[in-house]
């Protein structure tokens, strides 16, 4: 076995979702989470089939998401891991749906921030062991810091 | 620390379900989750517990798939970690009830591909890292290969 | 990319909870996950943003809580993880709420524990790649230490 | 406004659950929660759109139950209701699957007892207040009773 | 006790969720839930205060549709009910996460139809028995209607 | 078919959770989620059984709050109701994990005040149309009330 690190393609700091399911419904099944969360959402699903034929499976509602997520699913290539790329929305929207989808596993990470995924590959096949998800802290929040998070929340709207 | 590889005994090719947990509850929680799921349900449960005894904890419906699962959990002996192996049911018929038992973490895979378990060892204990859930992907779905996949979830009753 | 391991900080043998989630938002609302589910609560939670700033996040209801949440997230410094200690009260009273936060990613492990964070670390930042939750298994329970699980729950009132 | 009493028609005393929803999607979304609890569900759903054509809209996947869930869902005529009949499967396999589809608003009921339910019927349409679940209480249960609920319980297999 | 219809005021016919929560907190997490689900919701909540003041508590994010709220909430007078009216969004987008708020009860319906509340008012106060949530069937959908149906839900994107 | 009025006996305010649930196993399952919610939870639960025996059907950790409950639920007489009362606890570290049993239909309320239970009464048996819970609206919060209702759920500690 030996690990490998595969850097997410992704140009425009566009958010996305990675997780593991098991079953090509999958695809299906999240783009319905994706389409009632968000009216008019724009995404890519991709998924890595890991029997039979495993092929990368796709859908969505945009041509340039769809090839994102096809050309970094491909790139992982790691039974039964998925990867969401999505645009004038946020993971928030989608998450707990996607979460919810009876076939899906687990959530690696949602994000804008550069991702590294590490990548567990032997004779049978790859598996995605955790995700590098921005960077490394860089120190503790003080008071200021704190209270400027806590405006930044309000002044956006997701706090009262 | 040492990462090391534990292939999953699975020679009839059987579903399970392979997840985190944190408490011995675990066991009749998921058995709970597994029969109020699917009504005559078989299949064999058995749960790393990790301080204490540290014993591998069981139950089930089914002494094969409980003794299945008793051997893989001691294979892995990674604390706090679970495994499931049904028969004539799927784990979507189960896993979200499973992910909603209280003391359930996080779902690795759940499948019916082989998998191989890449566990970290220390001096402490032994953890999870990822699995490898079937094969590596061999290319991206065609128009036709998609046409055939759903399909598929038409025939098999899935979706309409 | 190299491999680390993290030893949590938790010498009084406190329960904790450890995640991955994917905004800054998550402080506040792990903290409102914990206060709707135990009245009282005493924690503390503190989580590594992994953008911008990159500051360890924080808050809580109790000082020294607070400040081992800090100092592991800080030692641990994985992009968008998350840490929360707890005190009279446990995970099971609040995990699925925790799970059920819209920007949660996945959960680790929640436990009381000695716990090994297996880590990665590359020029970009660290990820979680999993843990070492307690122990390695002994030993497979035999119908007497079945008998005592069975009555050691139903003794502390969580089964009847 | 006047109130009516309406008797579900249901001579083989076959589960059934009665809920209300917001959308004609209902009926393919309670279809998959079905399959995705069961494998090789035998189901009929029938549910009342509301506005545009008002049909009672159907699916499933036995001839019998669909029209049994027609002839109910016209009786009731109830704006957004829906009712769905099953076989050989329990309501405790797919009750919160779908209590979780995203367009359900609430259950009524779920029970294989007598039902009678009460409508309010207006100029503008026919709402349901409420049920007759069953048969009204006639006593409170002794030691005796609720060890032999208990007993039951763990006979057939609920618990253990 | 006397019942009373209150027709819901709804000139524009927006999509409104009238549900039953607990807590003044309502009104925030509602909010919360909202603006979590849909990136820019515009929005009015108002909550029918039981106890103390016993005032209609509101937020949102859109003046008119604030006022909206009131109205309609002060209209209905019913201890610990709430409603929600919503533009540019859909119920869909929302409903689970507000049906998962820890202090919302249940939902009466999610609709852009013409609703008529059936209250009952006793000395004491006012509680929702039910609604008229649009029209009566008027028939049972041929296959034409099925496939109509069918069609609608992929030509606008909600099924594959 | 007539309706009556049948007020819930709370002489200390207690806090209640009334329901509609499927299922003898339903006073099991809430006891379980009482007690994976609160630790030391103090509570009674009673179940109006809706068929067989039709007896009301209870548990609890507190002898007072079980006589409590039973007197209730038979008072209601209402087939697959039923009712919890707590103390020392509130509805919202629970309700959640109550809503999630996968019997329970709906939630009719979860509150400390007064309550009023509008019931139908046929020849067949007796169901719940809904509930007066506490008072009716006596105005719209002004931005004074606004304030003082931000500032006390910060004050108790439920927002920051």
């Amino acid at each position: 076995m030996e690990l490998i690190t595969v850097t997410i393609d992704n140009p425009d700091g566009l958010n996305l979702i990675l997780g593991h399911s098991h079953f090509i419904k999958t695809v299906e099944d999240v783009f319905e989470a994706m389409v009632n969360g968000v009216a008019g959402a724009k995404f890519g699903i991709a998924f890595c089939e890991a029997s039979d034929k495993c092929l990368v499976r796709y859908t969505g509602t945009d041509p340039e998401l769809i090839e994102l997520a096809q050309k970094n699913a491909y790139a992982l290539s790691a039974g039964h891991s998925f990867i969401v790329f999505m645009k004038d929305m946020f993971p928030i929207n989608v998450l707990n749906a996607i979460k919810a989808v009876p076939e899906v596993c687990r959530i690696f990470c949602a994000t804008a921030n550069p991702v590294e995924v590490i990548i567990a590959r032997t004779e049978q096949g790859r598996g995605i062991l955790g995700v590098i998800d921005g960077f490394a802290s860089r120190g503790i929040e003080t008071k200021e810091d704190m209270e400027a998070r806590k405006g930044l929340l309000r002044a956006i709207g997701y706090k009262q």
